[in-house]
């Protein structure tokens, strides 16, 4: 049952083949068997599950529709609130929050589609963080290499679903880091557009770029789950108000309409050979051959730098002057370091983003789907502090999220869909969208998973 | 002519009863008379506004729709585009700029509207002022006693109107821009919700907080013109898209149904007692008997100030760093103050924003019309520069828009009523409405100017 897909166990849960009380408690065995090694879970929240599956499973028995992920088990980065839970958001800090007096708008969606929450995940402190390490928590483990690092700041949430333990789970993503552990652990995620999926009640990092989105091992399971997130909600002030576009089932045919381009220059260089290895087999099973250039990509990611630290800076100040102590020195000399940035050039990194916006929007009147790696490498090792790339020696931390930030401060839908090259840890590809078109990146996901980039099973 | 409407002028126009070009001919007569009194206009465009003249004519002369402003002249505060003309705002540094390439949206929707452009005139250096003064241009003077103050920095919209040299000008209202010189001039002035009315082609002070709106003598003169300058705009990325409202012809009929009530509290301290005095009068005859409070209104304007210092500073950086000896050393100073201020300053302003917006939202769910004073006094004199406020001595230039810059902070729509007390300056009320409630402050202010409360004439 550890590989069943979302999609799957929803469909024998509602027709009752499979009850969602087996799936919780097997769930439970398996976190309580793997998470020692994986250090992917915070908490789990077994009474809570126990409950939920009973009523899917009542529902069920009495003829009534128990929702379209029923008995689906999913958790959560630990910066979504879960009622009567602290919300971690990764930090020692947080524990002196009371707990959180109702569940953040994701799970309760998740959880009104019938699907189970089984815990909470492990996290980069506060957000802030490409490695999936953390200094309080410890790392969370890569399943296909219990040394090497999961990628953050989702790390838990990519180790969680690489590893068999839950289906899905919920990640936040503010300059990569849904993609970057996506890509890490070999899973799909989804970035949606900016203002597409409720953040309410989940802790802020940086308001401006902050999205929130599910983790899954498949496309079908993210469009499944997806389709459950989306809706409005007075929680998030940045929630642009749509109907809610469902993506429904996905077919495995390409739109052979579908402008496709790879994308080269900035995104062609600085990446070791997996990364424009794992992107040429993409865009060979696409059959794409354009290859096109973005320009400024380079200042859009120093501007998106510079806005994630001044607003992670604004919103840490109180703590950052009373306890600098209690934050992982490598989150709060960045955050201290943001809060000495002048005013004017935050509004000059807001301009270079409208700036980028405007190029890129251009770019896609001639292009629906972009094609980028997700990462510049294959999973570092736990600890590892700097990498070799382009033959510069740089910052690991920091610059995992090289291909990744210039997509997120712009809003653009993203679909990470992974890559198994042979000899190699997994390796992520990004599929990009215009605005609001989550479901044509998702679809060509699909295509992918059906042209045999599926998320690889580990050994661990 | 000189105290004649916008909205007789068209008629007659259109009518054939009056030509553009007596028009025209009259008050290009008049500016070269009076402004060198009033030091209102910092340019006339004598050629362009006869061949407009002669264009409308020509329309009525052979039977086609010469437009709803059709002969109304009108003038444009020196940070709109004029087309062949170089945008001033105000500084001695844009005289370096080369000449617009084509007219600001506003100005161009106007002249579609048959209405017929006479010039540029006089403003605070790049808006940043709420005196009218201006070092390198001289103060605009007051019409009402030509010693004291316009109000700013709309200054020269302020003066040329209340002194009868157009019907209508267009201003720019930042904190208060409008309001301030609509107050001490004795005119009305419309400051849109903000992203209703397209800044295309103006320049910019502080982009989160610019609005642009009408200046005149009545408010159905108001109406004509803001129905003329509605519509959707590629070069004003803050524009709202909605279809427009007309407005149409106001009626003189006080709806009963409207929720009307005065604002104390903070809009009740600090002010002389003309500014006491004058709101009553608009409570007593509209028959408001309620005075309520907002919360937080001084954290609001405190706020207000560091998203403008901040947002300036930003744009004009570059000239701060270079040539700092060119501007006003009283703009420049506070302008390099914003330069020093941290980008988590600015951001805690923003918060501060969005917590403020919530604040009077919820007070606009019981009330449909705020009473507030424009100014807390009748216009100072030209040089003055301090006041004494509720017993405390403050500087006159950052201090005059006191009550106005809480509503622009919050981008709700604003319409300033005259008020002339016996033996005093004239001195305005705000009429404060919901987002996109410009109507509705129309439409009270046309009633209060039915119950007595005109643009009083002055003897210059």
């Amino acid at each position: 049952m550890d590989w069943m897909s979302a999609t799957e166990i929803a469909e024998r849960v509602r027709t009752g083949s499979l009850t969602a009380r087996a799936v919780v408690d097997h769930t439970l065995e398996r976190i309580a068997a793997q998470n020692p090694r994986l250090n992917a879970f915070t908490l789990v929240t077994a009474e809570r599950a126990c409950q939920k599956a009973t009523q899917v499973d009542q529902l069920v028995a009495t003829g009534h529709d128990p929702g379209p992920l029923a008995g689906v088990p999913f958790a959560v980065k630990n910066l979504f609130d879960i009622q009567g839970e602290v919300t971690l958001a990764g930090s020692k800090i947080n524990r002196d929050l009371p707990p959180a007096l109702q569940d953040s708008t994701l799970v309760r969606r998740l959880s009104a589609a019938g699907a189970i929450l089984v815990g909470a995940l492990n996290m980069g402190e506060y957000a802030y963080d490409f490695t999936g390490e953390n200094l309080h928590y410890g790392a969370s483990r890569n399943p296909h290499d219990l040394s090497r690092m999961t990628g953050g700041s989702s790390g838990g949430s990519g180790s969680a679903v690489a590893g068999g333990l839950v289906p899905l789970a919920l990640g936040s993503d503010t300059n990569g880091s849904i993609r970057v552990p996506s890509s890490l652990c070999g899973i799909f995620g989804l970035k949606p557009t900016y203002g597409r999926l409720s953040r309410g009640g989940s802790f802020p990092f940086c308001p401006s770029l902050d999205h929130v989105g599910p983790m899954a091992r498949s496309a079908q399971d993210l469009a499944l789950a997806y389709d459950a997130l989306q809706g409005p909600d007075d929680r998030d002030a940045a929630l642009v108000r749509r109907s809610v576009e469902p993506v429904g089932t996905l077919t495995t045919e390409l739109d052979s309409n579908l402008r496709i381009a790879v994308l080269g220059g900035y995104f062609a260089q600085q990446g070791t050979d997996a990364a424009r290895r794992a992107l040429q087999r993409v865009a060979d099973a696409l059959g794409v051959k354009s290859t096109i250039e973005i320009p400024e990509v380079a200042a859009a990611r120093a501007a998106a730098y510079v806005v994630t630290n001044a607003e992670s800076s604004a919103l840490h100040l109180p703590n950052l002057r009373t306890r600098p102590h209690d934050y992982d020195p490598d989150v709060r000399d960045r955050m201290l370091a943001g809060a000495l940035l002048p005013a004017t050039a935050y509004l000059q990194a807001q301009r270079v983003r409208a700036h980028f916006q405007k190029i890129v929007a251009d770019v896609l009147t001639r292009h629906d789907i972009l094609l980028a790696p997700a990462t510049p490498m294959t999973a570092p090792s736990i600890g590892q502090k700097t990498m070799v790339l382009g033959g510069e020696e740089m910052l690991v931390r920091p610059h995992l999220g090289l291909y990744t930030q210039p997509f997120s401060f712009i809003g653009l839908p993203v679909v990470v869909v992974p890559v198994q090259l042979p000899d190699s840890l997994p390796i992520g590809v990004q599929v990009i969208a215009g605005p609001w078109q989550e479901a044509r990146a998702l679809q060509v996901a699909r295509v992918l998973e059906d042209r045999g980039f599926v998320s690889p099973i580990p050994y661990f």
